[in-house]
């Protein structure tokens, strides 16, 4: 077994880049009935999680990369809106959504890599309004496993919509036994 | 909040012709850190994962839609081999595997589309070697959902590699508390 020994901006870049192509391939075109289920009442469906991944490309990543830089512990980060996409994905289309993440991440990555981070810069501190002192490296760590944690829901969301098409097979199929902990 | 109100082949069709494409934009090219790594002894790195979809459409779906059009319950499915992987994908890159097993899945697609299967096809019942007596449809759902289980598993152990790196935030990332369920 290999391990990624640590936090490594290259690594965690590589991941970064691909969320955008991964989530189109496994949405695009797909029935509509798939892309607007969720999991029942306050849940998330499809749309609504690439809703929040444009929230977080607007609002909270490379904000919070900058105020770091700026800032340091002296200003804490402004708080992200988790419910946002809610009133900023009426009228769109799955399809402007999914442009609009690859958009918006592209650029966003371009403007961290422009910012040629060296390593001391990654142990650098900010605080966040409820977790506390935090670092940078811990930031761009977090961004990743964001997109992991919601890829990991959106596999939820749409293998619970065939719960009862798979009859007997359910306790073989573990996603179905997942129990929501990634709904934020 | 829409739902999808039961198996339907389309539907089913839609998300298995996906699954190629989302892993491949998801690993391909990857650093063979997050490619190889797992989630601790006798679990699964992506790179297994992959292998275990392959066998999947070498031995396990299609021959087991056949022997119910062939057989019926009279004849129960061969057990699958969970573990064949570790011996089929010996001295294979990344990279082949992806590329393995997007043929597959093409060509295993284009037979269940030769079916030309009807609606009253999908009650037909077979027997599961340990789950007794299975549809048809549940056979099919069953393949769909296997796919999210394995994307769900992916994005977990993922995840795992950045467990310490993301500091404080672990408690607002569902992925890094998802406990293991969809290993199989």
């Amino acid at each position: 077994m290999e391990t990624l020994t640590g936090f490594n901006l290259t690594d965690a870049i590589a991941v970064l880049t691909r969320t955008p192509a991964t989530i189109d391939a496994l949405l695009r075109g797909l029935p509509g009935s798939w892309v607007r289920s969720n999991e029942g009442k306050d849940t998330w469906s499809a749309f609504d999680i690439v809703g929040h991944l444009i929230s977080g490309e607007r609002t909270d990543w490379m904000p919070r990369v900058l105020r770091i830089l700026e800032s340091g512990e002296a200003c804490p980060f402004d708080p992200f809106d988790r419910f946002a996409q809610f009133k900023e994905t009426q009228g769109k289309s799955l399809e402007q959504l999914l442009d609009e993440f690859a958009r918006l991440r592209k650029e966003n990555l371009a403007a961290l890599q422009a910012l040629n981070l060296q390593p001391e810069d990654l142990t650098r501190r900010g605080k966040h309004p409820a977790l506390g002192v935090v670092t940078l490296s811990e930031l761009l760590a977090t961004w990743a496993v964001h997109d992991l944690t919601h890829l990991h829901q959106l596999s939820r969301v749409m293998a619970h919509q065939y719960r009862d098409a798979v009859g007997p097979w359910s306790v073989f199929l573990g996603v179905l036994q997942c129990n929501g902990h990634s709904t934020p």
